[in-house]
């Protein structure tokens, strides 16, 4: 299906709660995960928990990878939205062998399916290039 | 479902071009909505593309609250990820008026179903607490 985006939930089961408890090691896996797709990081802003777990996001040229992790439940959230020509999936298997994740699942939408779109506006492009 | 977190994406068709990609506006009506939803904001990052098109992000004590513009197909993809008690359909009507959008599609998606998940992992608790 042809869309300006694709966004990937993945669901890790089974990880490692010391490592997905450490807010530094989950940004550097988040941040090496983005590299290895491809991807150019913008901005990231990643935040512990009291009294555990860790919240990140990191903002790429080409949307965003964020993160949610409960470690008393083994579990991590993932989500990689996507509008350039990213290896996704290896971003998020290269998460999957950082965390120790036993079990993964991974549902993969489209967002801003092109049928759905206005036309693309010709007008406000060429005004705003202007600018 | 009883899970950890409920995640909303949702797609916003028609949008006022000019306002969805203003920086400082599309920041405003997610910052407003984030409240909105009775959330905390923590920290947030607002990027403009070159030559249009904003993306961003809420991080919120419950989660976060992502979005991406594109100006010249009127379209806005959102994505609500909640492990709190929020009012996300609030957050997110109030961004469909903020944007000017005509339609709009949700999906919600359960994150973390407790069925799949690890008994709660009373010890590791403990130790973290002590620390």
């Amino acid at each position: 299906m042809r869309s300006l985006g694709k966004h990937f939930l993945a669901e890790l089961f089974g990880c490692k709660s010391e490592i997905i408890n450490n807010v530094e090691l989950v940004e550097g896996h988040m941040k090496t995960s983005v590299l290895l797709s491809g991807a150019t990081i913008v901005q990231s802003v990643f935040h512990t928990f009291s009294p555990y777990g860790v919240s990140g996001v990191v903002i790429v040229a080409e949307s965003h990878l964020a993160v949610h992790t409960w470690p008393e439940h083994d579990y991590v959230a993932i989500d990689f939205f996507s509008c350039g020509d990213l290896e996704c999936e290896r971003a998020i298997s290269n998460l999957q062998i950082g965390f120790g994740a036993e079990r993964i699942e991974i549902k993969k939408i489209d967002r801003g399916v092109l049928e759905q779109l206005s036309p693309r506006k010709e007008e406000f492009l060429n005004r705003i290039e202007k600018q």
